[in-house]
């Protein structure tokens, strides 16, 4: 069995040596144009020319969650794409979200901002009912999101695409739940994949029927988000604020209006990262399986988009 | 029967008007010196004269979990001194520390500095299996501390005067149990009582203990931290940083070198504040127990301190 590996901006050796490691059987080689054709690749962003010469790849393994910027290219037919599910993101993503939306509910920039001026403060403590927090995609990282916020106890209201079910949390699906979901939350977390149907879904009008007072993290895609829309309802004193990990163009680009809002936290898309001897496990026991003709978790429905 | 409030730097009207619609059989009342005897008194910091005055209360409510201050007063005798338990404080000490620890294993902090240099910057990610998180105190709320941390899959020590069991955490306890509690710990939470045994039990000695790299946070009384002793413990490196929400000194007099600290993250004793509505509630519910003959929960030992 050959596994080609070729993954953008990826120190590749450390990943070579694990999945030998894993599967001590394969051929692992970094891909270079013109090698012979694999049975599995390990990728990250490949270029076109990698899937239009690897015509007999059987499973394309993407390093992340997110499969939008694979799935714009032209793949292999009949190869099935595998992304990452878990492998050490949810936990991580569990903690981003938690520490942002308590650092918001409980004002601790504020009395940071008040600690550097020298002043010992009060502040009103913040009613937890009036902080309902709304998770969107509940899938792997959205439903472990989900579950950890209300281990704080916040009111939480989940969205999908389609219907499903969490102790604990009120769930809405589809385009019909979909208002009564952005009317009952207060600080919205965005955890959807990057789909046609739900690029640009943070706008002015989504945005603008959180309750007033509203919080938006967005831990997914940059493309979700309208940002003109964010910056004239944060201007308008609609939303209170934003926590944003991933953006159009990353690395921001240096003379963006987000750097240094003062109602913006920012984060380099660094909310959930890749651990790479978890992935590599994950990777390597999925090709046993489908070496077995074994059924695994995380393929991708390419019409679907996730 | 009689209801007498004397809490130090409270507003009393609120106070009264929900204990007067939780128990309205009750006469409920502001304490004047020279009133006429009650027979229970919701407290905070009164002064000797209230205790002196009032010799026939039954129940003597402290509106918060530290009992501290109260034992340093001379007691009407027989009194049952009772602390609130929980009344919404576990939640907010749950998420006050698992900000602060969060923060710091995940480096926000730093990300932040680098934003506000204009900096899209990449820092490793940090293993978790190496930020061990030690809670001391296994109460209520350093209990409910200890499983929120397991949420996000930290390694969780507890320590506690007598042994306690808690899932998925390693308990500790006793002096024979100190050292290895320590030395297993690089995060160490503090939640225990104030009392003679423990004033002053976070020093250079047991500091020192902790895995290099070491992370305090104080959330339960100034006066276990022997100050200097941190601030060698910050300079020599031996410690990474430290967030305290408590002091020996409140507010935090103006020339304290913690202020504007740069490993130290300080917040002016708001990590979990007492809830009026859920405290009354409370009280008032104890208040009926008591009279009826039932046993309730919160009644503080005065020979142990808590």
């Amino acid at each position: 069995m050959k596994i080609t590996f070729c993954c953008t901006g990826t120190k590749a050796e450390p990943w070579l040596e694990g999945l030998r490691k894993a599967l001590p059987d394969a051929h692992v080689d970094v891909w270079q144009p013109g090698a012979p054709q694999a049975d599995h690749a390990v990728v990250w962003a490949p270029p076109q020319q990698f899937l239009d010469e690897q015509s007999a790849l059987k499973g394309l393994f993407n390093i992340g969650a997110g499969v939008d910027a694979l799935l714009r290219l032209k793949l292999p037919p009949g190869v099935q794409v595998v992304r990452l599910d878990d492998a050490g993101m949810s936990v991580q993503m569990a903690e981003y979200v938690c520490h942002a939306v308590i650092r918001h509910f409980r004002e601790f920039d504020g009395y940071e901002t008040d600690v550097k001026a020298g002043k010992w403060s009060y502040r009103k403590p913040r009613e937890r009912h009036e902080f309902p927090v709304g998770v969107m995609g509940l899938g792997v990282l959205g439903e472990r999101v989900a579950r950890a916020l209300r281990v704080f106890e916040f009111p939480v209201h989940g969205w999908s695409r389609t219907p499903k079910a969490i102790e604990g949390v009120s769930t809405h699906s589809g385009e019909v739940g979909f208002d009564t979901f952005l009317s009952s939350s207060r600080v919205l977390v965005n955890l959807l994949p990057l789909t046609a149907d739900t690029q640009d879904i943070l706008n002015r009008k989504t945005l603008g029927r959180l309750r007033p007072g509203g919080y938006l993290v967005n831990v997914a895609r940059g493309a979700h988000l309208v940002e003109d829309d964010l910056l004239a309802l944060l201007d308008s004193g609609h939303l209170a604020g934003a926590t944003l990990d991933v953006f159009r163009t990353e690395p921001l680009p240096a003379a963006h209006p987000f750097w240094n809002h003062p109602k913006i936290t920012l984060t380099p898309h660094t909310s959930a990262r890749t651990l790479r001897d978890e992935s590599i496990a994950q990777i390597a026991s999925k090709i046993r399986a489908l070496e077995a003709g074994l059924p695994i978790a995380g393929v991708v429905d390419p019409a679907r988009g996730y």
